[in-house]
C-alpha cells in the first residue's frame, strides 16, 4: 500500500426536500451575497429555481444569477461568471444543476479570486491558493463534482477539455435530493452509468498497486450502479434506487478508491475529452466508446487485474470475455460503443489522436499515450 | 434509502514516517502550545516519543503532557487533562497511542472548552458546543477514532462506560503510519479485528433499510480484515496487511457505512461496555464473547441480513452456520467466545444486565434492551 493522504471536507446534505434548506446553510457559514449559477432553464420548468429563490429570500441571502451553462462547460461562461463575482462584491458561488453547472461554479470559485487568467490553473501555469466557498444542488448524479475538488472546461477558442483538482474549491455543501434526479432522459442515465464506472475503472487497472480492499470498494461501485441502471431504466420513479446510484457515483470519485494505490492514471477521460471538445459530444457517451477500446488494447499491462473485473463483475474468467460483456451492457443500456454511433468519421482520428496527446503532455502521460497509440486505441472503436 | 449527513473533515496523513511531520502539520494549524497525551510509556521504549518531540520542537510547539491512560480510559485521567488544558493556555490536543488515548484526547478537548463537569456530555446532560483541535498520531488500529468525533470513557466512580460523538472533537489531522502498529501483539491484533468486525456489523444487522452498496462496503471490510488478520498473524512485519488492516478499520466506523441505513444500533457495544466496566477486560475481548451470543439471539429479528452475511462471508447459506463460523474465527485468531473464558462468573450476569440497561436507556433502547434481554443473550455466552 502507498502512502496517501485523504481529505475530503465537503458535507453532503443528502434526502428529499433538503434543497429547501439551501439558504439556511449558506447563511450559517456567514454568507450575505452568492452568485447562482445553473444551465438552459430546466430548473425553471421543474419548480426548483422558484424553491431555491424562496429558501434563499428567506435566509436573506442576495444573489446575482448566472444562466446557460452547457454540457460541455465553456471558458467564456467561466469567464462571465467571474466578472458578475469580482464587480458585485460575490462571498460563495452556489450551482444548480448537474456536473457541468458544479464544475463551472468551481472555475468561477477560484478565478474570482485571482488576478490573472482563470485558464492558468487549468495549463498549470499557476496553482489554485485562494477561493470563494462553493455550494450546489444536484440535479444529475455522474461526475462527482459535488464531493470533490476536480472540474473540467472545455476552452472554446483552443478546443482544449482541461481540469483543476484542489480542495480548496470541494463544495462546502452539496444537496443531493435524489427526486431531483427522476426526469433525467434514459439516455443520460446511461451516460451517467458509464461515467461512475470510468471513474471506477481508471485507476482500478492503471495504478501502482491493488489492495484488495480498494479493488473490492470499485467492484461494489459497480456491481450497484450496475443493477440500480437496470432498476431506473425499468422504473424511472424507484427513489431506493435512484438514490444508492446518486451516493454511489459520489463514492467513485471522491478519494476513496485511490486512497493507497499509488493514484494510477486517467486514460479514458483524457482521450474522450478530445471527443466533446471537437465533435461536443456527451461525456458518458465518449466514454462508453472509449472504454472498451483502451480495456482491449491495455489489457496485456495488468492482466491478473482484468482477469478479476472479469470474474468479480461478469463471473467469468477470461479477461477478454470481461470487456465484451461490459461493451455489450453499455450497448444494452443504449450507450453507444463505436466512433461511427457518435457520428465521428474514421479521418477525425488524427486531430483526435493530437488533441489527446496534447492533454496527455499536460498531465505527464504524453510519452506512454502518443498520437499514434491514441489513434490505435481509437481504430478499435 | 433514508435522508442523512454525511461530513467528515478529518485530515488522513497515512504513510511511512509521517509521523516526523506532527510538529509541521499543528503549525500550520497556527498553534504554538499543545497537550501531548499518551500511554503507560511504551513510546518511550520504541523511540516514537523522541521522535514527536523532535518534531515539535522543530516547529517551536510549546507542550505540556499527560501520560498514563489505560486501555479502558478513566475519567479522572481525561479531568486531570482538562485542568493541565485550562491552567496551561493549552490550544490543542495530540494523542499518540491508540483508541484509549485518542478518546481521551477527545474528551480533554471537549471538557477544556467547557465550564461544567466534563461528564455531562456523556450522560446527555450538555452538548458539546466548542472544543479544543485534536490531532492524533495512531499506534493501534481498531475504534477508528482516527476519523470520527466518539470517545468512549469509563466513569471510574459509577462504574459507566459511556460515550460522546461531535464533529467538533473529530481530529483535524491523523497519522497512520502502519509501521508504529508492528509491534502490536497477537491478542491485541485479534481484539482489534473484533472491534472492527463489531462496527461493521451493528449497523448492517440492525439497521431500517439495507442498501446493497452499503452492505457490500461492510462486506468488503469484513473480508479484508479477516484476510489481513490471518496474514499479520503468521508475519506480523508484512506491511501491505498491517496498511491495509489499519485503512480498513477507519472506513468501519467513519460514518460511510450507516449512511441511508437510518442509522441502526450498538447493542454489542452497548453489552460490552458493562464487561469492560466492571470487569475491565480489553474491548475487543469483550466483544468477541458478546457477539455471538447477540447473534444467535437476535437472528430471527433480521434473518434475511443473516443469511446474505453467511453468505457473503462463510459460503454457506444457513444463518446459524454464519454465525458458528464467526465465532469459530473468534476463536481462531485467538479471541475468548466465553465469559468463562474472561473469568467472569455466571453469578456476574445480573450487574452485568443492571449496568448494561443503564447505558441502554441513556441510548434511548432501555425498552428492547430490558435486563432480562440483556441477562438472557450473556447466558448465551
Amino acid at each position: 500500500m502507498n502512502d496517501f493522504t485523504y481529505y475530503n471536507p465537503t458535507k453532503i446534505e443528502f434526502g428529499k426536500g433538503k434543497e429547501n434548506n439551501i439558504g439556511a446553510y449558506i447563511k450559517a457559514s456567514g454568507i450575505q451575497k452568492i452568485l447562482l449559477v445553473y444551465g438552459g432553464g430546466s430548473i425553471k420548468k421543474t419548480g426548483l429555481y422558484e424553491r431555491i429563490i424562496t429558501s434563499l429570500k428567506k435566509s436573506n441571502i442576495e444573489f446575482e444569477e448566472l444562466s446557460g451553462v452547457v454540457s460541455n462547460p465553456l471558458l467564456s461562461k467561466v469567464n462571465e461568471g467571474i466578472a458578475l463575482a469580482k464587480n458585485h462584491g460575490i462571498q460563495a458561488v452556489l450551482g444548480v444543476g448537474g456536473g457541468s453547472v458544479a464544475d463551472s461554479a468551481k472555475s468561477i470559485a477560484a478565478g474570482a479570486k485571482y488576478d490573472g487568467d482563470v485558464w492558468d490553473f487549468f495549463i498549470n501555469k499557476a496553482k489554485i491558493a485562494d477561493a470563494l466557498p462553493v455550494f450546489t444542488v444536484m440535479t444529475l448524479s455522474a461526475t462527482a463534482s459535488e464531493m470533490n475538488g476536480n472540474a473540467v472546461i472545455i476552452n472554446d477558442e483552443t478546443k482544449q477539455k482541461y481540469s483543476i483538482a484542489s480542495v480548496l474549491v470541494n463544495p462546502k455543501i452539496s444537496i443531493i435530493n435524489p427526486e431531483l434526479m427522476a426526469t433525467v432522459s434514459q439516455d443520460y442515465l446511461a451516460y451517467s452509468a458509464v461515467d461512475i464506472i470510468a471513474h471506477s475503472i481508471e485507476v482500478y487497472f492503471t495504478a501502482t498497486v491493488h489492495p484488495h480492499f480498494n479493488s473490492r470498494i470499485v467492484e461494489s461501485i459497480i456491481k450497484t450502479v450496475m443493477e440500480t441502471t437496470e432498476i431506473l431504466i425499468k422504473n424511472p420513479a424507484d427513489y431506493d434506487a435512484r438514490a444508492e446510484f446518486a451516493w454511489t457515483a459520489i463514492q467513485a470519485l471522491n478519494g476513496l478508491t485511490p486512497a493507497g494505490t499509488g493514484g494510477g492514471s486517467f486514460p479514458n477521460h483524457m482521450i474522450e475529452h478530445a471527443l466533446s471538445a471537437l465533435y461536443n459530444v456527451p461525456h458518458g457517451a465518449g466514454l462508453a466508446v472509449v472504454i472498451p477500446a483502451w480495456m482491449k488494447w491495455y489489457k496485456a499491462n495488468n492482466i491478473a487485474q482484468f482477469q478479476r473485473f472479469a470474474k468479480e463483475i461478469f463471473n467469468t474468467q477470461d479477461a477478454d470475455e470481461g470487456i465484451i460483456k461490459l461493451e455489450n451492457w453499455f450497448a444494452k443500456i443504449g450507450a453507444p460503443v463505436t466512433l461511427a454511433q457518435l457520428n465521428i468519421p474514421r479521418e477525425g482520428i488524427t486531430a483526435l489522436a493530437t488533441n489527446a496527446n496534447a492533454l496527455a503532455s499536460v498531465w505527464g502521460l504524453g510519452d506512454f499515450y502518443t498520437q499514434e497509440v491514441i489513434a490505435e486505441i481509437l481504430k478499435k472503436a
